[in-house]
């Protein structure tokens, strides 16, 4: 089952490699980081805030991509968790087909968030990094 | 008219904030440098030595997107030089039609050296850039 979530909070750190960024269950208090590369985590900043720079940066493309080819992003999901790494999907409904692209979650949620695309993550998923069988692993808030 | 052109040289400096590639008329002995952001050089760097790393970087997306979706990038065009930006399209077929997609050079030329997609660069730019009457601002090689 997949569990509805939202970003709710994007750590920058400027001088390091690695960013933070945290999804919480939409109707629940479960919570859970996610690091991620400085590339990623300013464009998801950017786009959420509704920036538009002159040039269409890198996720922009991506979304003009699918645009232009008829697509329309429906959902993004966070489908799985094997050696410390997330998988995510894109899916994107073109005419009566939906297809499916393996992504990172950094740029799943840098494509989503800049069109209100919903945001889900796999039950078994959420239940291991912010269950309460991990309460050290989980990020409360 | 479209003159086709190769990448010859990607500059990379882990210090600097700024990155440079060169492109060359492949008949001919034009070339031009183009400024680029550090982590589109990383992109083309690293696809133009057919490094694939475990999980689909951000420009691997993008080409795994165009073919989940039916395209094909068939070329890419530096399409035009404005106040010391320039502009670039991707060109991508899906079955009958062919669709144009406003990009910045250096995304398009990270997509198009994994798959070796022909590069072009629209005369008038190269002409301005690289010809007999900018001597000074040409990158001979």
């Amino acid at each position: 089952m997949e569990i509805r979530c939202e970003l709710i909070r994007i750590m920058i750190t400027e001088t390091g490699d690695h960013q933070v960024i945290v999804l919480k269950e939409s109707n629940g208090e479960r919570a859970f980081p996610i690091v991620i590369g400085f590339f990623e985590a300013a464009a998801i900043d950017r786009r959420i805030k509704g920036h538009v720079l002159p040039r269409p940066m890198t996720h922009d493309l991506l979304g003009s991509v699918i645009e232009a080819l008829g697509g329309q992003l429906t959902k993004v999901v966070i489908t799985d968790l094997k050696e410390h790494t997330y998988f995510a999907s894109l899916v994107i409904r073109r005419g009566a087909d939906s297809v499916v692209v393996d992504a990172r979650p950094s740029d799943a949620i840098a494509l989503a968030v800049a069109g209100n695309t919903p945001i889900f993550v796999e039950q078994h998923v959420l239940d291991e990094v912010a269950g309460p069988g991990n309460p050290g692993f989980g990020f409360n808030v």
